[in-house]
C-alpha cells in the first residue's frame, strides 16, 4: 500500500496511492487512525508534500563503502569505517516534497550534490527493539535526497548548513508498506542520465540493526524517519539540473535545481 | 510577559504566567494566535510541558571559553574554539518538562552530566537576518539543560545517545518574552547546593550573531528553538540527585535524576 501526503483545496491530506495513479482520500493520517472519505483524485491534479514531517529527523552518515571511500577523499581527511551503528540528524526546515525545485543556496560558493536513500518511517512508538522484531515498529518506506555543499561540509565544524540549508532534503514521492529489503535497488539520473546504481540494502548495517540499536536508549515515535545513507557516486549539480532518485518497488523522487533567487 | 504549555483535564494548553503563579489559559498558541478563556488554574494544579516541540531543534556546542577547556579535557583531544558560528542540532524524543525525571539509561555503563543553557525561542518566520534586527524574529527564551552522557560521548562517532537519549533535554518552565540579555545569570544548583554560576550572554557569539548566521542558508520558522551551550563545569549526577538550572529573569528549571526502570 502506498500513502501519500498531499495539498489538495488548500489543505493537507493523506490517502492510498492506487496502481492507475488515483489517491483514495481519508481522514486522519496512517500514524494515529484514518477513515475513507470516499473522494478520489489523479496524483497528477495534487501537490504531493514530504510524506511525514518528523518529530525527529534520524539520518545515517556512512552506511556504504564506497561513500565511506569518496567522503574521505573529499573531505580530504581519513573517514574510518564505521565499527559500529551511529546514528545522525538532519533538520525539518530543509523538507520539501516530489517536486519542488532545491535551491543553491545564494550564500553558497559552491554546487550541490546528491545523495540517494532509502527512507524507514516508523509508524508505531517502540523502545528496546531487537534486530528479530524491529522491522515491525515501521509503517513504510519512502525515498530521500541527502543533498549537500561540499565546500561548507569541508569548512564547517558541524553540517548544518552543509546538509541542511533550505530545500536541501526532498523526500517522497509517498510511503510504501509493502517492500522486500534484499530486492530494492536504487537507481540516480541526472537529467534523464543514469548516473549511479546499487543494491540498496547493500549497506555497513541495516535498517534492523540501527532501529535496535537506537532505540537502546531512544523511544521511537509514530513519524520519526531515518534516512539510511548513500552509496558512491555523489555527483555535482548546478541549477538547471534534474535528480532523479528511483529506489524500484516504492517510487521516483523527482527535484529540479535552480538557484536561490 | 510569561507563556506556559501545560497539561490540565487531560489536555495540552497555552497560557500566561502571572506573578502570583497563577496561569491564565488562551485558545490557540502565542507561535499563531491566541484568545483568552476565562480560565484561570494555579499553577502548582497543572503538569507544565516543555514550553514548545521545535520543528527544528538547534543547539549550539562550544560557545564558552571553560566549557570548551573542559570538553577538551574529556574528550582526550584538541577541541578549538570555535572561530564562526556552526550550529547543531538536538532531537525531540529527549525532550521533557519542568518537574519531570531524568533517567540515567538502563543501557548506559556511567553517570550524566548537567549544562545549563538559555534557549532562544523563535517566533516569526526569517530568513537573511542581520546581527541588528535577528532578535525581532524571536519570542523570549527559555531554560534547557543539555544533559549529557560523557562515555558515550567519548566512544561513539555522533552524540546520538551521549545527548539525545530519552529525557535527556529537560526544556521550561516557560517562555519569558521579556529578558535583557546582558543582564542574565544562570545559576545551577546540585541537590540545593549551588555548584555553578556564570553571566549568560559570556559566550562566545551571542543569540542575535547566530540567528543571522543560521538565517543566511535557512529559514527560522515559529517554535524552532536554539540552545546556546553551557560554560564550565559540567559536573557529575546520579540517580537520587536534583539538578535546578537558574537564569535570572527566567526561572528554575528543576529535574529530578533516576534511574530507567
Amino acid at each position: 500500500m502506498r500513502w501519500a501526503r498531499y495539498l489538495a483545496d488548500g489543505k493537507t491530506h493523506y490517502g492510498i496511492v492506487n496502481t492507475d495513479l488515483t489517491i483514495d482520500e481519508v481522514e486522519g493520517s496512517p500514524f494515529e487512525s484514518t477513515r475513507p472519505t470516499g473522494v478520489r483524485r489523479k496524483a497528477a491534479d495534487v501537490k504531493l508534500l514530504p510524506p511525514v514531517i518528523p518529530g525527529t529527523f534520524y539520518a545515517v552518515g556512512f552506511n556504504y563503502l564506497g561513500h565511506t571511500a569518496e567522503a574521505g577523499e573529499f573531505l580530504a581527511k581519513d573517514v574510518k569505517i564505521p565499527k559500529k551503528p551511529d546514528v545522525g540528524y538532519r533538520a525539518n526546515n530543509a523538507l520539501v516534497g516530489d517536486g519542488d525545485e532545491v535551491m543553491v543556496p545564494r550564500s553558497s560558493p559552491g554546487v550541490i550534490q546528491f545523495e540517494g536513500e532509502l527512507v524507514a518511517v516508523v509508524g508505531k512508538k517502540a523502545k528496546f527493539l531487537t534486530e528479530e522484531n524491529a522491522l515491525d515498529c515501521l509503517l513504510g518506506y519512502t525515498i530521500g535526497n541527502d543533498i549537500s555543499e561540499r565546500y561548507w561540509q569541508k569548512m564547517d565544524r558541524t553540517i548544518w548548513r552543509a546538509k541542511n540549508s533550505d530545500t536541501f532534503k526532498p523526500m517522497g514521492p509517498w510511503i510504501e508498506t509493502d517492500v522486500s529489503l534484499p530486492d530494492l535497488v536504487t537507481t540516480i539520473r541526472l537529467n534523464g542520465q543514469q548516473v549511479s546504481q546499487f543494491k540498496t540494502n547493500g549497506m555497513l548495517f541495516g535498517v534492523a540493526r540501527y532501529l535496535a540499536e537506537i532505540s537502546s536508549a531512544i523511544t521511537l515515535n509514530p513519524g520519526d524517519v531515518l534516512w539510511m545513507g548513500a552509496e558512491a557516486p555523489s555527483l555535482d549539480m548546478r541549477a538547471g539540473d534534474v535528480c532523479e532518485v528511483e529506489i524500484s518497488g516504492i517510487g521516483v523522487l523527482r527535484n529540479p535545481i535552480v538557484a536561490e533567487r
